[in-house]
């Protein structure tokens, strides 16, 4: 008896138009029956928001011939949660994969991003989920040497599911870098060093935009800034358990006076 | 010589108004110089979203007499953001700490959790931080036996500082259970199980309200839910570094055939 094809939930935060998600969806065709669900708009750095105080709108479209979309106007997670609920009901898809981010998502960036976010909405269902991003902001972006690697790392993914309570977070060098293989990281400590820049409006008032720079503190070799500097795809096995547990033992040490 | 009172950043996610953040400067003005910046508006479940696509607004207000206050357009870690620096600039302040929250932020809601994100914010900004949330959506919540635990909290960070890439996730019973003691925890294994409601509008246009409840799959009495749930206030010693290290072996002895 032929094997069932696996159903692949597909979402992004850069929104259903993005080109990123056309590539990441028309790879997961190869592998199975694809579900699209994304953002009506950008979403970027949205992290793990997800929308209770307003109603959402879920609405099917036809985007690219064959595929089953549907674009949302709430968050990567948001989307993700309704996927789950309102179209997949009682089953839940073999594999969520979110992206192809245009941006890198390494380090910290796990936390600010909606891509990642999403994916790891996708595995607190138990869904084994991947976050892909590439290191190229622009909206032309070109994803074509991440192509084989996606397939390759799904269908690992499909074949072996991944270790409880884990998903992937998998970023990939510019493409006039290419790509020299792969690395399994963990995600490098640094931060952002925000530099908001002050602006006044045409009514006088005063304004900030949001920039900073990143601080790559940890030049450690086993880290994803590494591998991407490097010319590797990196891939991060990550976790939504927040737990310092090695600080358990510290902690349990202090004597509050609580009068 | 007498020791430099510390300075102490209190944000929220409820909002500048939330009855919670009131209590939290309160307490914290025993204990240092205390600065407020919180969001002009609630903005709850917001994660760890960031403004990146719109300017952010700041503006000083004179809410509670003798405090230094302002307000901000964004979301909680962009008000952390912008108090490290437009606010502190090159002296950062001395402790970080988010609420009170108006309802819990135990297992996974660390991850929805604006008011967690901005602790998150501080901690990976260096600064000692802390969540502190409250069973009690209501706005009119009953904060009052929780100050003694969040001086007494509070005052340990300030004194022992926290291990290095770590902030404290604090939480608190109903005032009708009150609060037996302080547990040292982890993390509850749980999540949500959506179940969106669906409407029409006036428009015949369809719409989703965010729904759900949450599954307590995990009873281990070393967890926040156990601890709440028997009238402790639970501490979990909280981390930024998502990296599912135990998983690194098994990735590693997987083949990636890449054509």
């Amino acid at each position: 008896m032929a094997k069932e094809k696996p159903t692949i939930l597909v979402v992004n935060d850069d929104g259903i138009t993005a080109p990123g998600i056309k590539v990441l969806l028309e790879e997961m065709q190869k592998l199975g029956n694809v579900v699209v669900v994304a953002p009506d708009a950008p979403q970027s750095g949205m992290g793990h928001a997800i929308t209770i105080g307003k109603p959402l709108r879920l609405d099917k479209i036809d985007l690219y011939e064959g595929v089953e979309m549907y674009k949302c106007s709430g968050t990567p997670v948001d989307c993700v949660k309704l996927a789950v609920d309102r179209i997949f009901k009682d089953k839940k898809p073999d594999l969520c994969v979110s992206g192809i981010n245009h941006g890198l998502n390494y380090s910290i960036n796990v936390l600010y991003s909606g891509t990642m976010s999403a994916a790891v909405e996708g595995a607190i269902e138990g869904i084994p989920s991947i976050g892909f991003s590439l290191d190229d902001f622009s909206h032309n972006a070109d994803f074509t040497h991440t192509r084989p690697y996606v397939l390759s790392i799904a269908e690992q993914v499909l074949n072996n599911g991944l270790p409880k309570g884990t998903l992937l977070n998998v970023n990939f060098p510019h493409i006039e870098k290419g790509i020299v293989g792969i690395k399994i990281c963990r995600q490098a400590n640094g931060n952002w060093i925000e530099e908001f820049e002050y602006r006044v409006d045409p009514h006088h008032r005063d304004y900030f935009w949001m920039t900073g720079r990143y601080d790559w503190v940890d030049r450690g070799e086993d880290t994803d800034v590494f591998a991407i500097n490097n010319g590797y795809a990196s891939v991060v096995p990550t976790q939504f358990d927040m737990t310092a547990h090695h600080a358990i033992p510290e902690l349990n040490s202090w004597s509050f006076d609580v009068k």
